[in-house]
């Protein structure tokens, strides 16, 4: 149970990083909905390493076979799952890693919790990887959400201390999220992105890693949605959202800058425009007492630096019971956000249907 | 399902504000524990409105009454029932509140998800009221945790620009924690408690209101304890914490500051120092791939400025169709942060209970 | 989280025998649903002890309070929560109960599941007592299934070896169905139930008990329904059903006698009868693959005999580790399957709501 | 969520029986088992059609292919996932199939459930084939049930009307189990197994189908093991066996017969022998109040007769909304009860490994 989220739309993940194959199973979808599979190789190639969306048609980024519950891409309404076969997953060097746990990794916690037995080769279930069928998943779920006029997305809010500039409070389209996604680099303003870049490019040749804050919305979500106290929107997104690996921080709308605020301006007055119920700002990020606003559901995450970086660091021998010292080698993406944006989407969609498919809409 | 979380231990809040009672079932305490309820009485005076702890011994907070689960004040393993009877539930504005949506309120989306059947009477099931029940589910946690060497332990880290002292990364205790429970104005250095107060001060006369930050540990949690993916004590801890009224934003350890960090200062080196593993530097948080690393747990909340202001606001009718506004009566607290210190310590022990009974300790 | 069944609507059950009270919290149910509460009452009299639905208007049975989710008898889409006070609780016997495990009853294994720590007062948690609140939330949900046309209704289809008329295959009605309910004794053939109660009246003067077999079905409850495999129709009838105390055998149409006959015979074959798709038998007894077929469902269930007798019988000291005799008593229903009818209904009730609600119907 | 069950230790089946292939999701086992990949595969082989245990060496029955979860054979702690392809899954005849509902099938509510999107070849998600999956978890748990000291065993108890000795009160031993499930036809007295067959191939000859019942029993599970009301052994056990296809009824220890018993005689005495607290009878089929008693756990369940039969049988078009006639081809078991026994053992060591790890034994 600990691999799954989602209550009508259940989402479970399993594999290991260097283990026969990763997949998804996902019980809960609508029958007779067609599935684009060509959109769901392009969006898992907008996560895929080195790679970026437009430029690499040709090369092909983790491919999702599916096993059950489609019939000629329609689903059957029997569970989905989809695998994807492990490839190059040499593991030459995990005798060390089962030893000297890597810091800002869980190879410490997971060796106790595990009792040793625990898949050390690559992070096992906890590696970054697993993202690839989160976003089977996601990709999914955002062609059935897409169906019901709601889109997501999201840009590279921030990269170190270069920031880009943020989602507009109106003016949200699908076309506007659609042109980020289409970037190799998912940001609104490019020169931002191309500091961004360079900063990730100096932070490697210090053999060092960056960390940054993505924020992602969705829009066009219906008013009203959601449950109360603690199976709301925000509390089923956080708890799904804190599943991607190196996610330490949310906030939702305004969230801690809420905290320096007043009631008089954070409060986002209810106005009635072209017969529609809105409210002209959106401190609030589109969600109110776990239910939706009608407003544009805003967030953002912080991601920590990767972890695994070249530098020689201090660690432990769990076998010696002493101080040493460990040099991740292999190579390792010196700045996760980029790739993260995607995952943050799917499991943004995943959430959001599901609430959805909850009241049967 | 929408109004309990919870696994191993579920813990289910019920009532509105305004109506018969409000009550917490609780199921899956282990049998055989011997409650202090005194002690569960002055928890909940911490959490009562206009109240210090110290000062307000004779004042009666809102009393538990316990229908089921106990015997003779120890837990019989059967689900534990308790409820608080609502008085003073005086409602003459209501028809108010049913048309003219309250700014930051669930007002306007409750009406829409249960179709204007919900109870509008002082926010109903959507009320901070329903942090007292949880309250009582924490303070019976809170004695648990303390049984088997765990405290958890809260301070108010800022209102409005006013930064109490940050918690220590060392020496971080027991008592040190209950020193500031003890508190009338739960903060670390109280100088900046007073200031923090004149700032709450100086927006109530201003017919405005103010958030602030909550700064919450538990220390001694044993290491490897929790689950990957989605179901780690982040994942948890956020579905639940996200389910305290007003609360817009979580980050675990250096949270969004590690966003602008880098690896080799971020990642915190293991070391083996008398014997125990620990890191020499927490910005973790204690939660490593949904584990406990064995380091204090720390995260910190944002809460939004009270919604409910003096002042009149813009809002909607809706049975008009039309723009308004709205002037709210009756007292509201000018920040709720204060009293939602001892609601975050109690959702805190809750969930980190429940992963404890989970593997039996 | 084991005294409580249920998805969408899921009702959690809590309290002890002889302590302060006993109740049923009810999340999920539909807001904007005017209850009946005088039904309820009514329903809750055909539970009670030593009574008949049509002659004991005036004596009360247990009466629910109602502390949550309703305002002025409508949900308000919040959880709704009745308890019953528990009134003339003496237990001065418990001292034995703890020592020597009543033969037929789960004091010794709750003992050890509980550690002695369980409510051994009058049975605790076990005791049919519990049933009173199951029966407050099937009373609701019976009046939400009528709205919805659907009837649920039951009969004592035997008590020891006297057997009821069966149900007719056809026309099952509504009104067939109260006019076994109106009866106190609720068969489909009086003079057999004369017999019946004589048998009890026998085995009660024998200082003996009786078992006997409960039919139930429920009629007008729409085809396509429920879920394949584990979470069917039958899946969560069967879950829930033996949670009513002494039920130790549940069939479904056929049931056991399918196992005798062949597939030509137990086949039911489709028929499109007045433009309706029916099947000319029910030996599926209205669910097929987990999914109801649009015929009635029916299932019956066995009921052992009051395991509480008032003859010496054998049993041990845990106290002693040795063997010895036990005297029960106290009044102690010589056969509860008459009480155990409404019961039932309640249950059925309860799954089948739940089926509706999860698509929204 | 509908294709899953279990707790702490969660069984989710995928795939339809003409598609690419089916699976199953484990998630909650173990760290550290090494598991005997020949045992499963053995296991897997009585399962397998038209083959016997110990003829069939050298055929290959369903083969599981692990994707996930396992590192040398040895659980990793992380989800542990299988596959089997599907292989020959000519489905010349759907369209018949799509139009003309098969009785005693779930086609016609499948077709309403699933709005005609489900996938029809073989029955899809609803067939017989998805309990190939359940085995190869009930596999795996028989094995850690093993390394507890539980045996779980199960015989064919009547096919027809030809019963065959029933399983002994008393000295029911692992041994005694495993002989049976060594044996072709899983029966205690092969006089009576020979003549069950003999009655089969009958059936066959007439173009008809049989049904029958199973006996299934655990020994040496612990007492004190369950949960009250609604989340007991005999709950969960229900819930689990009636997703097993054709299972219609179920009855636990003495079951329907107890319903025509007498309380002095149903009633199990607790007695003291060798140290050992046990019942000197066996009524309750080892399961009071939902716990666990100590004794053998004994349950039987009625299988219908296989509905697919070659004679010409009465049904409906649902295009043309008239009233048809069909012939079901290929070939079908005329009696599937051999084939469930393994299935019927498998879910069982499933529910009661599940209740065990919940309380980490």
């Amino acid at each position: 149970m600990s691999s799954k989220f989602g209550k009508t739309l259940q989402v479970s993940i399993f594999g290991q990083s260097h283990g026969e194959g990763i997949g998804v199973l996902i019980d809960g979808l609508p029958p007779g909905e067609k599935l684009d599979m060509a959109a769901i190789d392009l969006f898992m190639r907008r996560r895929a390493p080195g790679r970026s969306r437009l430029a690499t048609a040709r090369q092909e980024g983790d491919k999702a076979e599916f096993i059950a519950g489609l019939v000629d891409s329609v689903t059957c309404g029997a569970p989905v799952c989809a695998i994807i076969r492990n490839q190059d997953t040499r593991s030459q060097d995990y005798q060390q890693m089962a030893d000297i746990p890597r810091p800002g990794h869980a190879d410490y916690p997971a060796a106790i919790r595990y009792k040793g037995a625990q898949d050390v080769r690559g992070g096992g279930h906890f590696s970054g990887r697993l993202t690839a069928p989160l976003c089977i998943a996601g990709a999914i779920c955002l062609q059935l959400l897409a169906k019901r006029g709601i889109s997501v997305g999201a840009h590279i809010a921030s990269i170190a201390d270069i920031d880009d500039d943020p989602l507009p409070t109106r003016g949200l389209s699908k076309e506007f999220l659609g042109q980020i996604a289409d970037k190799p680099f998912a940001v609104i303003n490019d020169l931002c992105g191309e500091k961004m870049q360079q900063a990730i490019l100096s932070a490697a040749a210090e053999h060092d890693s960056l960390g940054g804050i993505i924020e992602c919305c969705a829009i066009n979500f219906p008013a009203g949605v959601g449950n109360p106290l603690y199976d709301g929107l925000d509390n089923r997104l956080a708890q799904a959202i804190f599943g991607i690996p190196a996610i330490k921080g949310l906030e939702f709308g305004s969230g801690f800058a809420a905290a320096r605020s007043r009631g008089s301006v954070n409060n986002d007055p209810w106005r009635i425009e072209n017969g529609k119920v809105i409210t002209s700002s959106n401190h609030h990020g589109g969600i109110l007492g776990g239910l939706s606003s009608g407003m544009p559901i805003v967030f953002r995450v912080a991601i920590k630096p990767t972890p695994s970086i070249a530098k020689t660091q201090s660690s432990i021998s769990l076998s010696r019971q002493e101080n040493t010292s460990l040099n991740i080698t292999g190579r390792h993406d010196p700045c996760i956000v980029p790739r993260a944006v995607p995952c943050l989407e799917a499991v943004t969609a995943i959430v959001l249907l599901d609430f959805l498919l909850e009241i049967n809409k």
